[in-house]
């Protein structure tokens, strides 16, 4: 058997099924004071970041997943000043916030400095050196504490935080609690953009769930997709913001991408119509759905 | 353990990759004159089809691939009389086909009676009585042959022909020379519309052989793709043409539907945009494809 | 990828353990009134049998299964004329037992007739014919339920079921209870063998228990065990008496083999050797336990 | 899911078939000059050494395989004074023989410095300081060389060295010209042990085939076995000699342990006499064996 294809990563899904895939070499593997992490480089999928047995991004296609996560916010708000991060210890979501010119700061709370530590050091293609940039505060804390003792307005904010897992440290940061805390601190037209866990229909629960607690929250609310390839699945976001949003065309984005010298792989006019154009009985999932995330009623995923 | 979870059908993608789900029952389990064949129960997906080691549908979302495969072809073509299916076994193609009202005569070539056979007893959600339909011509041979031997013309042709896997039955229905013979039996104006493989990056080879190939043939090539959450990756599509194809608006969709009274569960206007608005690295991918599948010069998946 | 290597049986041994095996075609997969079976063409075993999960016996190495089994108890009794089966179901017990020309009379109670059906009908060389021998009175029945309402006594008894799985149907077969019945049959001399677990360390548990249950209730019980290739682990097995057992030397094992003409693959005095002399780890093991399987505290294996 | 079982080791025997165990950490992984190191903590075995994928010992179980590697050479042999290790790079075959009070001077040559310092700081608990024993000689320098460039004799020669994998570092450590180089090496009566592969009938080949391949250079050639937990297999060694070998009785281990106050956990005169008592088909496999294992016709593991 060729020596390289023993180490496997297996992500169930749910006790019926499961990704895998192979492992050439761990770089990291070691737990923090909040979650198990590891930096491996894979054959097909290049360097990957795991936390708590969740694959986070790859070098392969974190382009995909942080162009998709940034954007659409960044675009639509005509202005985006001021930005806060939640989580986001990669560094990719910054590197591409920072490609917009109209930021002046970034705020950055992310609860797991050694996490952050390891990805400044083994995932540099990720944050290409964004973490130095003069605009950005890191903050090492829990993201809902932050909020809570910090009444400072952003244009835009966006949730970069791994999926609710069994005590896992992001728990209480999909309840409608936590996005109560995070819509008074929006700016006037402020837009929240989040990833929102699997979008594939057999685990859309979780992403379903959040859709409806942000509706109770803010009067717009739309979720988007994007197949992500090293999480085998369609993955969802969400932007909610407590004014109107209005979605541009195509031809808008590709304008002020151009008129702001955007430098994108992923995102443009097209993928934005793709994303934001969900099939039928997804859109009739996400309509029906009466769950709502709470403190007390936590919900987490396989 | 609990009992039902130790049969795993293992899907590899590549040395490096695979997906895993349980089977709680084998329903059927043999070979036929030219394929291994499969239908069993599975927790998550309720009853599925594989093919020579492929899933190639499954009773959870079999309503995807096949409406994401037959309506658009067959809601831009005016006035579909005339309609060849190749390959399409578990009859669901036959079944949404059916559903258009302009339909005249479906001419349905493939080449495994026992894998219909099979289908029809096993698979009766698939099909739902459709080859009982008095306008369905079923002839069992292969699909090549039957191009070569009849010269009867068709409004739209739908290629459900399983992945060319090495020397499967079906390598010969991915070439230049196969897509030409496809040419001349379409009517004026006629379309072709096929399932075209994996969309997903790491695995777009294909695909985006196929696409390139068929832009030798006709003027008009478009490929389009959806999530199918059995496949675990964004399933690619192609319809081809050799008029031009004005594709509709996400309104216009929706009034031929409604015109029409056909009755769908995943495919819309709407749906459609998402397919069809590709996002900027697949596109530039197919666009740069050189690649020309061949009698002589064949691709297979792994 | 091969055809023949996507069907997988994974037997977990524990949260963090499995092997796995492929399969290349099921030719029975269905769910009694009692357990879930399959048997299946496995590439690397030939035909297997599978009850929940657990692969109970396979063609290439059930004669290593049975014989080491059957061989011992039958053996060392001098005259093994009245024989009881519980279990067995795949009919290789009973035909090794019909190789011993003392026997007047073999009763085997199995619960399961669907299982027995399917032997009969699938695993010829299994049985070979065994079921037609005019010295067996075949009882469908639970196994206790049987000896309650019998007083029938006998030379060997051999207990051939499955291990206690969860809800599995043999749970009260392995108690103390059940052994002091089994104990009330058995005539002056009598001898009991039974398969009992898994012996490799991690898992020995079971087997050290059942090993301890009977130590309460006889005075001889002695614990052997045999490598299984395709159970992957040493099997254990056990014989225990209300006499005293002493065990033959290898030479006199031999001399009775050919006295008695009896054809063997694996069991012969070397064997039996090497079967009953147990590292000094097990031994301890085992002479530390202090577990007793009770009616009212039962104990499952994985 | 819980957080500690993403991580697989999968060991594939054959294309249809594998062991499989999760890994809670890595410690250790790279690439040294001549093989693919991992040091892992896993939940079942805990900490393991895996080179090319294949696991050489683990914490929970080494002291089985090489106690039953080092002692029955070591204490057949009257006065084992000069020791030479081929391999062994964990450090506790070494460990093992240090235990002999005849032992004078130990010779250590093994391939691979990266290894044996890994060992040295990550498995304490398998060599337990033997390496600064005053007594030994380590030699980092491939055995075959060694043995050509040196000609000492030794009492006994213990082989600790990988299998022959595909490619790897010790396929000319197991050929009848390697074999014809240790013979001339030993002393009057010395011994020549070898861990020497599977001997599981399906994966016996190699090991049947060492068996033979000694059997051209040596008069007196035992196979034995044992089970070895985390190989989830019985596992095969070889004494050979230029000499008689005379088995002792477990009587005479025993007495012999005794005198020389050797502390052990698995050997001693029973286990000694389960290892060489082999099952007749095994014998039987052994004896019919044909193939020879040669310079220019090598033969490797899956």
């Amino acid at each position: 058997m060729p020596v390289d294809e023993h180490k496997w990563l297996i992500e169930k899904t749910s006790p019926y099924s499961a990704h895998m895939f192979s492992v050439s070499k761990y770089l990291v593997s070691l737990k923090t004071l909040y979650q198990q992490v590891e930096i491996a480089e894979s054959q097909l999928y290049g360097r990957v970041l795991i936390l708590d047995g969740k694959i986070q991004s790859a070098e392969y296609d974190e382009y995909i997943y942080h162009e998709a996560l940034v954007h659409p916010a960044m675009l639509i708000n005509p202005q985006p000043q001021r930005i806060l991060i939640t989580g986001g210890g990669e560094g990719a979501t910054l590197r591409e916030i920072l490609k917009h010119p109209d930021v002046k700061k970034v705020v950055m709370v992310d609860l797991d400095k050694e996490v952050v530590d390891l990805c400044r050091e083994y995932l540099p293609t990720w944050h290409r050196g964004s973490f130095d940039d003069s605009r950005l505060n890191l903050v090492y804390m829990d993201a809902r504490k932050y909020l809570e003792e910090n009444d400072e307005q952003f244009d835009v904010i966006i949730s970069d935080i791994p999926e609710p897992v069994e005590k896992g440290p992001a728990l209480k940061l999909f309840t409608g609690q936590y996005y109560a805390l995070v819509k008074n601190r929006l700016a006037k037209n402020g837009l929240f953009a989040l990833q929102a866990g699997d979008c594939g229909l057999p685990f859309i629960e979780v992403h379903s769930a959040i859709n409806n607690t942000l509706r109770q929250q803010m009067p717009s609310v739309r979720s988007y997709r994007t197949f992500v390839p090293s999480f085998n699945t369609d993955w969802g976001y969400i932007i909610a913001s407590p004014g109107i949003i209005e979605l541009p065309t195509a031809a808008e984005y590709d304008q002020v991408i151009r008129e702001k010298s955007i430098d994108l792989k992923y995102f443009d006019g097209e993928t934005a119509a793709g994303m934001f154009s969900l099939p039928r009985d997804i859109r009739k999932r996400l309509a029906e759905e009466t769950k709502i995330i709470d403190d007390n009623q936590l919900l987490t995923v396989y």
